[in-house]
C-alpha cells in the first residue's frame, strides 16, 4: 500500500556493543534564519497573490477562532455588536491560536504541493478554536458533524455551541476529526506524533509543540526520539515550536532563551533548527519556505537511507516559529499591551459586556478581520479561493487515513506452543521452573515475526532485565545514533523515559497498530496520569460512530511487590 | 548564620512584562575540554604525590564496592578466594561505582581546600556500593553506626550486609548519612538539588546525574532550573553528568553523542559546559581542575551579584564527565570486553561460584587493588594518608549540617484573621461569597513576610489561575532569564513542571525549609509515584534516631471534578 518501495530487511542481530560511539552527527543544512528581504523583492506575482491569500486565509481561521471564545449571537457580525451577542462565560484561549492556523494553513499548502500524507498533532493547551476553525474552512467538520456545514447556521451553530455542553470543548480532543492526541495533561504531543510515524514510512507528522508544553519533562526528552527513527521503515516529524513567549501571567522558558541558545540547544539535541517569525509580517513567506526546506531536508535523509547509502547521525529539520502571542488581538487595554503580552493568553477583553473599553476594542477587533471580504453573509458561505488552499477530499488532515484506520487484529500464534509442562512430583524445585517473562519473550517473537510493521515493543527499563530478550532473535532495539545498532530497523525501542515510550505507544497504537509496554510494577505509576488520560480518549471514541476501533495497548508489570526485597522500599510502590 | 553578608533585600514587585526578552546570555568561560598534556609536564612534587594519594584513595573505595557485591566472608582478602566466601545471590551495580568515587574524592578536595559547606546527591541507580565506601573512609559510617567501625569487624560487617535483611540497600537510602535523595525511581537528583541551595547562599551541591538517569523526561527538564537560582539569597549546584555510556543492555542516549553536541546542548540550556575524562589515566588531574573551575566560576556569579553588579543569564558551570563504564573491574570475559562496556553495569561476573573463568578474574580483579597497601591488614585500620584526604568532623558530607538540620515549624500568622464573615441571611448570593483561594492567598502572604527564606510556594500551574496571586504582593516570581525579573529574589517559582516542582520541594523541605505545591486535581496525579516514594523517605527516616523530624510538605488540590466541564475530560482526573 505504501508509496516507497522498501524491499522487507533482512534481519541480522545487532553485534556485541564494546565501545559508546561518539562519532559527530551530521547537520545538512546551516541552522539560523534567513534573510527575507532580499527574498521579498524577487517574489513573482504568483507568489505575491499566493501570499495574499494565504493571509486572508488566515484572516477568516483567526476570526473563526475568536468569534468561538465571544460570541453566542451575531456570529458573523452582520449588525452591530451588542453586550447580548457576548457569552456569559469566555473560555478558551486565544494567545496560541493564530500561531496553530499558520502552521495549519501551511501544511496545507505543502500537502498540496506535494500531495502528501501529513497529519497535524497539536500541542499547546486549549488551541481547538483554531483547529475547528481550520477545519470548517476545509469543510471537514460539515462533513463529520452535518449541523456545523458550510452556512450560516453551519458556522454560527459552531461558534455558538464551543466550549458548551453538547460543543467542541476548549481542547482538541477526540472528536475532532484526525485528532489523535488531546490536550489537557501537557508535554507528550512530540512522542505520540514519534510513535504515529513509526513504520509508516510514507507519512510526515507536524507536531506542534507550545513553549509551556516545552517546560514539561516529558517534552524535554521526547526531543531525542529521532534517534530512534529508521528512515527506511518510518516516516518522519516536523516538530515546530510555537514559541510566543508567554503562559498564563508570565514568560515561558523558551521564551526568554536567545536565538543562539535555541539553536544550540536544539542542534545538542540533534536536530537542524531553523527560526521563523522575526519579520511577523513576512511571516508566511518565511513559513512557507521552511516548511519546504523541512519536506526537502527530510527526503534527503529517507532518500539515502531508502538507496543504501544512509547518512549517519542525521540531523533532522525542526522549526522554531517566533510568534507574538494572540497575533491581531487588541493591541492594548487599559493602558497595558495586549497582543504580544501573556494578557492575551487567555481571553484577551475578559468583561466586555461590562467594560466598556474591552466592548468597544472587541468590535474593533472582531471587525478588523473584514470577515465580510471572506465569507457570503447572506448564505455563510466560504469565498471558493480560500476552500481552494486547502487539499481536496481524503487527502485533508481530519481525514487523513491514518488518524482512524480501520481495526485489523494482530496475527497471533498458538499459545500452547509456549506451554511449559509442571511434573508435579517435582514441583517447585529450581530445575522444574521456567521464568514467565522468558517463557512471554519466546511468544512475543513468534508475534512479532507474524506482524511485521504491526508490533512493537516499547520498553522504559531494559528487556533483558525483565527477561523478555528472546525477541532479540528475531529482531533489533532499534536505535539510530550509534554506528553498530544503526540502520537496521528493529521492533523495540528501549530508552528510560516511561513518558516517551507510552506517548510513543500511544501514537503508535491510535494510528492502528499495537504496543507492548513491560515495565517495573514500581515505576509503572509514572505514567498514571497518561494511562488515565488514553482510557478517557477512548472512551470518548466509543461514543463516535465513525471512529473505527483501535488496537490495544499492553502493558507487562514485572518485578512485582516483595520480589524487591533488596532494593528496599524504593522499589516497590503498592507495599508501603 | 550565614557566612555571606547578604543584606536583607527591599521587596519591589516586578513590573508589567511586556515583552520577550531575548537578550544573549553570558557564557562567562570558553566550554570544551583541557589539553592535559602540557600541564602533566609542569606539575610540582607536591601536586604528583597529591595525585597518587587520590588514586591510593580510589584504590580503596573500589575495592570496598567490589567486596560489597562479591564477598560473604575474607573480605580483606588475606586468604586465597575461595567459592564460599562469595555472596549466593550478587546484588548492587559496580558499573556506576568507580565515577561516583572520582566526584567523591574531589568533593572532599574541594571542602578541604576552600572550607566549603557542599554535599552530594547522587542521582546514578544502585550507586550505594560507592558512597557507603567513602562514608566508611572518613570514619562517618562507623559514627553514624558502630558496627561499621574502622576495624576489620567493621569493614567486614559492611561488606557482608550490604544488599541483605539489615544491611544497606543498593540504592543510596535515608539511611546513608548525607542523604536528600534515594535512588530508584530516577530523575529527581538535578531538581532536588537545586531546591536544596534555595535560600542558602553559602550552600554548594555537587549532583552526580547518570547517563541513563539524563535520558527521563524529569531531568531533562530539570537542567532549566539554574534559571530560578538568585545567586545573592541562593547558593549554587554544580552538576556533573556522569557519562559511562551504557545502561544494562545497551547504549545510553547520552553516550552516542558526540563532545560537540553534548557542548552545544548544555550551553543552549545556559551552562558553561566542560568535558572531563578523555585521558581516562589522568582522570584525578583532569577532575581537580575542572572542580577548581566550577568553584571560581560560582565565586565570580556570585561575588557580582552580591555586589550588586549581576551578570545578566549566567552561565553556571557543569561538567559532563566521560568515564569508562566499570573502570578498573575485569577487562574481558568469554571472550568479550567487559570494562567500559554493558557487560560491566551490574555485576559484571555473574556466576564466580560455578565458572571457572570468572571465578579466576573475579580473584585477580580483587587482588588488582593491593589493599594490603591501603588498609592494615590486621586491625582493619585504614592507613592514615588517605584518610587525611576527607575534610575533619562535621565538614563532611555525610555530616553536613543541611542534611539533618533540626526542626523548626513555620512562625504561623492567626489563621482568624482572614477569616470571611458569611452573612447567612443573604447566603449564596454572589455577593457573599469568596473564592477559598483567594482568601488562602491572603493567608500565604502573611506566611511569607513572617518567614524569610523558609517557605517558598512551588507552582507547576500557574498560580494566577489557582487564584493565590496576592502572595505577589509581598513577593516575585523568582525568574533569572529576563531583565525585567532577574535578581529581584522571589519565594514563587512557577514552571510548568509538576516533576522539578515536587523535586525543588523535596530538596527544600529535606534542608529544612517549607514547601507548598498547588495544583489543578487532573494533574497532581502526575507526581504520583514520587509523592508515594518521598513518603516512603520519611517512613524510613522516622526509624533513625539520629534523624531530625522534617518540615511538612503541603499540597494545595484546586479545580476539582465538576468544576471543569467545559475543559471536558481532559482536566479531570476522578470523574471517570
Amino acid at each position: 500500500m505504501s508509496k516507497t518501495q522498501v524491499s522487507k530487511r533482512q534481519f541480522s542481530p545487532t553485534p556485541f556493543i564494546d565501545s559508546i560511539s561518539t562519532s559527530p552527527s551530521v547537520e545538512i543544512e546551516p541552522s539560523g534564519s534567513v534573510d527575507l528581504k532580499s527574498i521579498i523583492s524577487k517574489l513573482s506575482e504568483e507568489e505575491k497573490n499566493e501570499l495574499a491569500l494565504i493571509l486572508k486565509y488566515r484572516r477568516l481561521v483567526d476570526y473563526l477562532a475568536t468569534a468561538q471564545i465571544y460570541l453566542k449571537d451575531n456570529c458573523l457580525m452582520t449588525e452591530p455588536l451588542k453586550k447580548e451577542h457576548i457569552k456569559p462565560r469566555l473560555l478558551g484561549h486565544f494567545g496560541t491560536c493564530p500561531g496553530i492556523s499558520v502552521v495549519y494553513i501551511h501544511c496545507n499548502r505543502l500537502i498540496v504541493k506535494h500531495n502528501l500524507d501529513m497529519f497535524l498533532v497539536v500541542g499547546p493547551g486549549h488551541g481547538a478554536p483554531a483547529v475547528l476553525a481550520n477545519l470548517h474552512v476545509s469543510g471537514e467538520l460539515g462533513e463529520f458533524y452535518s449541523q456545523y456545514n458550510n452556512s450560516c447556521e453551519g458556522v454560527s451553530r459552531l461558534i455558538k455551541d464551543f466550549s458548551r455542553d453538547g460543543g467542541f470543548p476548549s481542547h482538541v480532543n477526540p472528536q475532532t476529526p484526525g485528532c489523535i492526541h488531546e490536550g489537557g495533561e501537557l508535554g507528550y504531543a512530540l512522542a505520540v506524533s514519534y510513535g504515529a510515524v513509526m513504520d509508516n514510512p510514507d507519512l510526515i507528522v507536524t507536531c506542534i509543540v507550545g513553549d509551556g508544553e516545552a517546560e514539561t519533562g516529558p517534552t524535554a526528552t521526547a526531543w531525542h526520539s529521532h534517534k530512534y527513527i529508521d528512515p527506511v521503515d518510518s516516516g518522519a516529524v516536523i516538530p515546530i515550536l510555537n514559541l510566543n513567549g508567554f503562559k498564563i501571567s508570565s514568560v515561558t522558558i523558551y521564551g526568554t532563551m536567545s536565538d543562539e541558545d535555541l539553536i544550540k540547544i536544539f542542534n545538542g539535541y540533534g536536530y537542524t533548527a531553523r527560526i521563523v517569525g522575526h519579520d511577523v509580517d513576512h511571516i508566511d513567506l518565511d513559513m512557507s519556505r521552511a516548511m519546504e526546506w523541512a519536506y526537502q531536508l527530510i527526503k534527503k535523509i529517507q532518500s539515502a537511507a531508502r538507496s543504501g547509502k544512509p547518512i549517519f547521525k542525521p540531523h533532522w529539520p525542526m522549526i522554531i516559529m517566533r510568534i507574538p502571542k494572540g497575533l491581531g488581538t487588541i493591541k492594548e487595554l487599559h493602558g497595558k499591551k495586549v497582543e504580544g503580552t501573556y494578557l492575551s493568553h487567555q481571553v484577551p477583553a475578559k468583561e466586555p459586556q461590562t467594560d466598556e473599553e474591552e466592548f468597544k476594542k472587541l468590535e474593533q477587533w472582531l471587525r478588523s478581520y473584514k470577515i465580510e471580504e471572506l465569507i457570503d453573509l447572506k448564505t455563510g458561505a466560504i469565498h471558493q479561493e480560500l476552500i481552494d488552499l486547502c487539499p481536496k477530499g481524503r487527502m485533508r488532515m481530519g481525514w487523513n487515513k491514518h488518524t482512524n484506520p480501520e481495526y485489523h487484529p494482530l496475527s497471533l500464534p498458538n499459545i500452547k506452543d509456549f506451554e511449559t509442562k509442571i511434573d508435579l512430583s517435582v514441583r517447585g524445585t529450581p530445575k522444574n521452573q521456567t521464568s514467565p517473562t522468558l517463557q512471554c519473550g519466546e511468544y512475543l517473537s513468534a508475534v512479532i515475526e507474524k506482524n511485521p510493521g504491526r508490533f512493537r515493543i516499547f520498553s522504559p527499563d531494559e528487556l533483558e532485565s525483565n527477561k523478555l530478550n528472546a525477541v532479540l532473535k528475531v529482531t533489533n532495539r532499534c536505535y539510530q545514533w550509534h554506528e553498530q545498532m544503526a540502520n537496521r530497523g528493529g521492533y523495540v525501542i528501549e530508552m528510560l523515559s516511561e513518558h516517551t515510550m507510552q506517548g510513543f505507544m500511544q501514537g503508535y497504537a491510535l494510528t492502528g497498530r499495537y504496543g507492548l509496554f513491560p515495565s517495573y510494577e514500581a515505576f509503572l505509576g509514572i505514567i498514571t496520569t497518561m494511562v488515565i488520560q488514553y482510557a478517557k480518549f477512548q472512551k470518548l471514541c466509543f461514543t463516535l460512530k465513525w471512529k473505527h476501533d483501535s488496537p490495544a495497548i499492553t502493558y507487562i508489570e514485572s518485578s512485582t511487590l516483595w520480589r524487591q526485597e533488596h532494593n528496599g522500599f524504593s522499589h516497590q510502590i503498592l507495599v508501603f
